[in-house]
């Protein structure tokens, strides 16, 4: 009989190798029971849950620590479009085989960015699989009570604001695929990677998440394409929108994609991937929104209003044509 | 341009179809937001992930009811044993096709257990895969604060104890197999249906999460195999137990296998998928305990004691010799 703590097997010795090191909380218990804690509060507990798949969301070659961040991003994007402060997750890792070599460099990217945005491992579940990995992720944010910012509540007049930049992620996505935005930047690989990057390793917008929560009547962040997902926000104000398709802000390699006629801007606009926020500002807290997002380092960009309607938001062009979208956003189904 | 409201297409509509009538809880927002809320309280919040993989968990021809409540169940199970309450629970569903006929039950049967149990859908994640379809839930539980049962805490001298019977769901998987169990039942439908339910429907045993939480010193539910989990628990007690193996709680069907020799004890108490709860109660606590298990209807079983030590645990025969156990559980990897 061997002394079990020194010779644990399969998924038990997993997690102890890869897992437990992240498992940093008080609440996660190293990892060695069944549950986790998160201590009550005055404040609300905001929970949210994505899942990203091989072969839909990422590719199996994809470097290890970016799936890990990619699947712990996601769900702290939508963390941050609430307002919310991260307060740590839990994993489910559904896996063909364990393996060091994919393992460890998973496991570290996961420890870095839980680090990073302040986000503690709390627990998980390890599987096998007999198909495509898949990274599920539930993480959990604080926001006082009452203050969670909704997808409703913007409102006729609100500027709509979004931060960053649009329409990289579907570039790095095409330029994986081989297509003509690989041809494109063939000769420019720092362009190639900053696209391909942000396609695998978006940034949640966690810094703003405080400056959400003071001044947008509404905010979601953008995962399915700006277009459809600003239908979805509309929708769910009971409003519509006009938008000012030029403002839309590119990176500098989308911008000259876009004029070189290589990508058009229907493809930018409802492409996914882009974890964004999008939120509704009033006017008069508009300045101050911008100063607050200015501190914390996020360029945010407005490009349109807010209007009284119940159709599809309006994307116009630079001569104020309206621009027909025959796709707004990424569906599964 | 058609009018969103009537004519949501792909996952949105999916979700608004067969899940959004599951969204009952205010903090759910009726799954039309990025996130939902767990409000605060004095108590702590319990957090438990359990995901299920077909053709490993389950089967793929399983009435997609049974899917769904194994899915929540599993996670039901974790709360119980840590002496919560269930509050409710995400759910990320991955699909290689969006079929009425199979989400229809799948929806209705979680719909179902979560009235059943208490724990309402917060929210979720669809997303396609081509793989094996696979269920993810994080559920979410109340205990009064510092009141979660731990793995740690069995004391030597405790009474180790388990809910309901031990090896049903191993036969059940067996005799899905077509396996020895199979044939010996081939001309009882009745043990042999049970059997198989107990495979595919646990029955978590939140009825006695709080008798649970005022006399456990440890517990956790038995998922991956009776001697296998003991082993964990006695680990993270820093204990080692010895257990009287006919005493071990068997169905009839159960023990009518083991008694024709289609099946040894070592099967039945090396198999998963019992989800019944494994605690170790205190000598002067057990009659205490043993009421308020069957004031909530629940048959619980001393099994064993307790001792010091840190070998591994020692399951015994009627003789009082140890059973040599060359498989002490189910692992993945």
């Amino acid at each position: 009989m061997t002394d079990r703590q020194d010779n644990p097997v399969g998924e038990d010795a997993l997690i102890a190798r890869y897992f437990r090191p992240l498992a940093t909380h008080p609440g996660a218990f190293n990892l060695v029971d069944d549950a986790a804690i998160l201590k009550s509060s005055d404040e609300d507990l905001v929970v949210t849950t994505d899942a990203i798949v091989e072969g839909v969301h990422f590719f199996a070659d994809d470097p290890p620590d970016t799936i890990a961040r990619k699947a712990l991003r996601v769900n702290l994007s939508d963390l941050a479009s609430k307002g919310a402060t991260p307060a740590g997750f839990v994993l489910t890792l559904a896996l063909r085989s364990a393996e060091d070599a994919w393992l460890a460099p998973f496991a570290r990217g996961l420890g870095e960015d839980a680090d990073r945005f302040g986000s503690p491992l709390l627990g998980g579940d390890t599987v096998s699989t007999p198909g495509p990995l898949m990274v599920s992720i539930a993480a959990f944010g604080r926001v006082p009570a009452g203050k969670m910012v909704h997808r409703s509540g913007a409102k006729p007049g609100d500027r709509l604001v979004v931060t960053g930049t649009i329409g990289d992620a579907i570039l790095g996505l095409a330029i994986l695929n081989g297509g003509a935005a690989a041809a494109a930047l063939a000769d420019n690989a720092a362009a190639s990677d900053m696209l391909v990057g942000r396609y695998r390793v978006p940034l949640p917008r966690n810094a703003i998440a405080p400056a959400i929560r003071e001044h947008a009547t509404a905010a979601m962040d953008v995962s399915d394409g700006l277009a459809g997902d600003l239908g979805k926000l509309c929708a769910a104000s009971g409003v519509t929108a006009v938008i000012d398709a030029p403002s839309v802000p590119l990176s500098g390699p989308a911008a000259r994609l876009l004029a070189s006629g290589v990508v058009g801007i229907e493809a930018l606009l409802s492409g996914g991937d882009d974890y964004e926020i999008l939120c509704a500002i009033p006017e008069n807290h508009f300045d101050a929104f911008s100063k607050a997002a200015g501190m914390a380092g996020v360029m945010v960009t407005p490009i349109g209003t807010v209007i009284a309607g119940t159709s599809e938001p309006k994307f116009l062009d630079a001569q104020g044509r309206e621009i027909q979208m025959s796709r707004l956003s990424f569906s599964h189904f």
